[in-house]
């Protein structure tokens, strides 16, 4: 039973939730939003720290949330808070808990800064079983509204971490590898190996000569047609697949 | 030697060039526009129908353009043309001329909906040897801003049509293979073929039924991970990769 509804977008509550829409913001409350049916779901069932649920009120749930405090609001409020064209009418304000996973393959991302690009990488590392994805500092957030929803849920299945990359590559035990159009091996001539660290690098620059210092062999795609590279998503699922966990 | 510059947005040849934005207009002018120095060049390189370039007065050619009109104008005016967030001081209005292909190898898009996708999904085929793309009619413009700048010029080196999709799988020649979760073959499973057709589809529902009544054979990406699915261009990918010219 609905108890209380927020009408105003200026509730004190809505106004601290909105600030969430800031990277700032997000790092300082070690909080962000989710948004839509499919990544509350997801971030219930891989047991997230869920602050809030935000729902309008008439929204009727497909999961159990008695555990959570659910606030409500209006439709009008709720477009305020979504950063959906059509928001679907449930949100959720989260602390990410990174699962335990094996890290046995690591996806590295040296700078990646399209929002899409990082999602998908990060959805794709999730289906190929690449469970830990270690994003450098200047790469764009991934818990940004864009991101989450490129992800796909994916963010609350695998180990995400920003940090200083070059460490991570360097202690790895494993075979490690980064892209590079200079000197590279062709991916087929890549040994399988089970413990197995892939970087990729920023759209307009590729991996940095710095990152490639570290790893231990340095791969290219065969490209026979005539365009001059590929979109590093794209490149990260050919490596992704090539690689994945068993 | 600048001869002359426009310095008013409402100038007839710029509303007129402005209107481009719009698919209908496209259509109706059977022209689009392309926006920065890499896509003008080429689409000059690539023998591309170049009605006009324009220039903002102060631009420095890279390459000869002393057989086309070149149209000068101010930084303002180049700002209600242009469509990126830092224009590059460069565009053209151009008629989209096809490439000779082999048509050995087929991209068949059922109703992708993302630009972003549509243009990864193109210069992806382009690298690896896929030559002809073939988009089902409710296909996002292959033609539009965001299609073009994420296809980075790989419009201009292979064949693009937008047509019924069924009777092109249906009469094509060579092993024909659409993307589905029911029933499917491992890629691994599915033979090589010098002539090959690959149908993706639309990012909520995949390939249409109608459409895979069509195909030989349909194929499945092993996912070891927890993820549901893969982005269609990352499917496209790792397919295009798989079946890559020589």
């Amino acid at each position: 039973m609905v108890t209380e509804v927020i009408t105003s977008k200026d509730n004190a509550r809505i106004k601290n939730l909105r600030k969430l829409h800031k990277k700032k913001e997000r790092s300082k409350a070690g909080m962000f939003l989710i948004d839509g049916e499919h990544l509350v779901e997801e971030a219930v069932k891989f047991s997230q720290q869920i602050h809030y649920i935000i729902a309008e009120e008439n929204y009727s749930f497909s999961i159990n949330v008695s555990n959570f405090e659910v606030i409500y609001v209006t439709e009008s409020v709720m477009k305020t808070l979504s950063q959906l064209d059509t928001p679907q009418g449930v949100m959720a304000a989260v602390s990410y808990m990174p699962p335990e996973v094996s890290g046995n393959k690591v996806l590295v991302l040296d700078d990646i800064q399209d929002p899409g690009n990082l999602g998908t990488l990060i959805r794709t590392a999730d289906a190929f079983g690449f469970d830990r994805v270690v994003m450098s500092t200047e790469t764009v957030d991934p818990f940004s509204d864009k991101v989450l929803r490129s992800a796909q849920g994916s963010t609350f299945h695998i180990k995400l971490e920003v940090t200083d990359i070059h460490p991570v590559i360097e202690s790895f035990n494993g075979l490690s590898i980064g892209t590079s159009l200079r000197d590279a091996e062709y991916l087929e001539d890549i040994p399988q190996a089970d413990e197995m660290l892939v970087v990729l690098g920023n759209e307009g620059r590729g991996v940095s000569d710095a990152a490639l210092n570290y790893v231990d062999r340095t791969v290219k795609i065969h490209m026979p047609g005539n365009s001059e590279s590929l979109n590093v998503a794209i490149a990260g699922g050919i490596l992704m697949h090539h690689f994945k966990a068993e």
